[in-house]
C-alpha cells in the first residue's frame, strides 16, 4: 500500500496529538493515561487506511485499541476516519510492528492482530513477513503472558507460512478457518483489503493462536 | 467405507499370513523380522482400499510399510492389491489405530499416515476422528521421539480441527498445503479417496507434523 506522501500529511498529524502521539516511546508503559478508561490493550500491527481498527473500537468499547502502521502516509487516512468517529478507546501510531518494545512495557498489551499482511512472497524476502519469527518475538516481548494473535489474510502462500511459523515459534493455535465468510464465525469487521480480495472471490483465512507459557 | 463382509474374506486372509498376520500382538518389538530388509517402519491408520500404501512401497523400496485397518472388508481389498504387486516391504495390519500400542514397541514406527479419515463432523463425534487427542496419544506412544504424521484430507472442517488439535497436543508443525494440486509438492500418491474428491473439484489440504522432545 504505497502512497505519495501527501502534503499536509505532518500539519495534520501534528495538530491531532491527541490521536497521533507524536514521542510514542515517551508513553511506554503509560498508554493506558491516553485513553478514556483503563482496560485491555488490542493492538492492529499494519493498520493500513483504519477501517478495522475503527470499526472495532466502536463495536467493542471495552477494549482499549492502538493502530500500528509503519508508512505517515497510510496514518493519514486512518487519521481521518478516527476524527470523524472521535473514538475515546482508538489511539493511532506511527511505527514499525517490529520496534514495539521500544513503545510498550511487557504486558502491556493484550491481542495483536494482524491483517492482510504484506505476503513477500519469495523466499529471500521471509525475514519481512509480520509472522516470520523475528517479528513473532517482538510482538511476545510486549504482550501479556499466554497473550494472542488473530491473523486474517486471503493469501494462501502467507496463511501456510504462518501456520508452520508460528507452530515453529512455540505457539499454540486455537482456531482456524480455512474460509471465513462462509464459516459461522460471527461479528467478522472486514477490512479494505478483505472487502476488495473477498469481492474477487478469494477466500479469507483466519487464525488465532496463544504464545506459550514460558 | 462400509462394505458388506464379503463371503470368503477369512478364507482368503488365512492363506495369506505372509501379508496379514494372524495374531499381530505376538509381533510386538518384531516386525522387522516380518520383512526382507531391516528399515524404518512408517505407517497408515485407515488404509482403505490399499492403493496408497501399495503405491509408496513401490517407490520407496528403502522404508517397510504397515497398513493398518479396522475393517476387515476393506483389509481383503487391500490384501488383493499386495498378492498381486508381491512387495517385500508392506504388511497389512487389521486393527484399531486408537490401539496401537497393543501391536507395537514405543519407538518401533518412524512415520504415521493418515488419509482422507472419516470426517465426524458433528462435535458430539470430536472422540472418533483420528486427529482426536486420545488417537494422537496412541500413535506418540508407538513412534519414534519426535516422530512424525503426514495427513491429508479433502475435508476442510476435518483439517481445521486437526491444525488445532496437534497444535493443542502440542505438536510442531512443519509444512501446510492448502492445496497440494496445485503446489509443488513432489512425489504425491492420491489414494482411492483423494483421485474421487479432487476429480470433483475439491481442493486437497495436506500437512507434516511432528511430535515434540518430551
Ligand atoms: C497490505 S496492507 C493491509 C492493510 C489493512 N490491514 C487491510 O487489511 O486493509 C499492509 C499494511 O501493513 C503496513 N506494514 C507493513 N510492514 C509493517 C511493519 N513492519 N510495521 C507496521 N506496519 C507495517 C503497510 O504499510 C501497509 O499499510
Ligand atoms: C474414508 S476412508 C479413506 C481410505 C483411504 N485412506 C483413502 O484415502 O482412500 C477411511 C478408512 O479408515 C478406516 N478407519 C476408520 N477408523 C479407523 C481406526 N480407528 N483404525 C483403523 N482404521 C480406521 C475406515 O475403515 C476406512 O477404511
Amino acid at each position: 500500500m504505497r502512497l505519495r506522501n501527501k502534503p499536509g500529511s505532518d500539519e495534520k498529524i501534528a495538530k491531532n496529538t491527541k490521536y497521533v502521539v507524536p514521542n510514542p516511546e515517551s508513553w511506554k508503559g503509560k498508554w493506558q493515561e491516553r485513553f478514556a478508561k483503563e482496560q485491555p490493550i488490542h493492538i492492529e500491527v499494519g493498520t493500513g487506511k483504519g477501517r478495522f481498527i475503527t470499526e472495532m473500537a466502536k463495536a467493542h468499547p471495552e477494549i482499549n485499541y492502538i493502530g500500528v502502521e509503519l508508512q505517515m502516509s497510510v496514518v493519514v487516512v486512518a487519521l481521518d476516519k478516527l476524527i470523524e468517529a472521535d473514538l475515546p478507546n482508538l489511539q493511532l501510531l506511527h511505527a514499525n510492528g517490529g520496534s514495539l518494545a521500544q513503545y510498550f512495557e511487557k504486558g502491556e498489551v493484550k491481542r495483536v492482530y494482524l491483517n492482510f499482511s504484506d505476503p513477500w512472497p519469495k523466499t529471500r524476502h521471509e525475514k519481512r513477513r509480520l509472522t516470520y519469527k523475528d517479528f513473532l518475538q517482538a510482538y511476545e516481548e510486549v504482550l501479556i503472558p499466554e497473550g494472542e494473535i488473530h491473523f486474517k489474510t486471503d493469501n494462501q502462500g502467507l496463511f501456510e507460512y504462518s501456520l508452520a511459523s508460528m507452530s515453529q515459534y512455540g505457539m499454540l493455535l486455537q482456531q482456524v478457518w480455512l474460509d471465513l465468510h462462509t464459516s459461522d464465525y460471527e461479528g467478522n469487521i472486514m477490512t479494505e483489503y478483505e472487502e476488495k480480495f473477498s469481492s474477487r472471490g478469494q477466500r479469507i483465512y483466519r487464525l488465532e493462536a496463544r504464545y506459550p507459557k514460558r
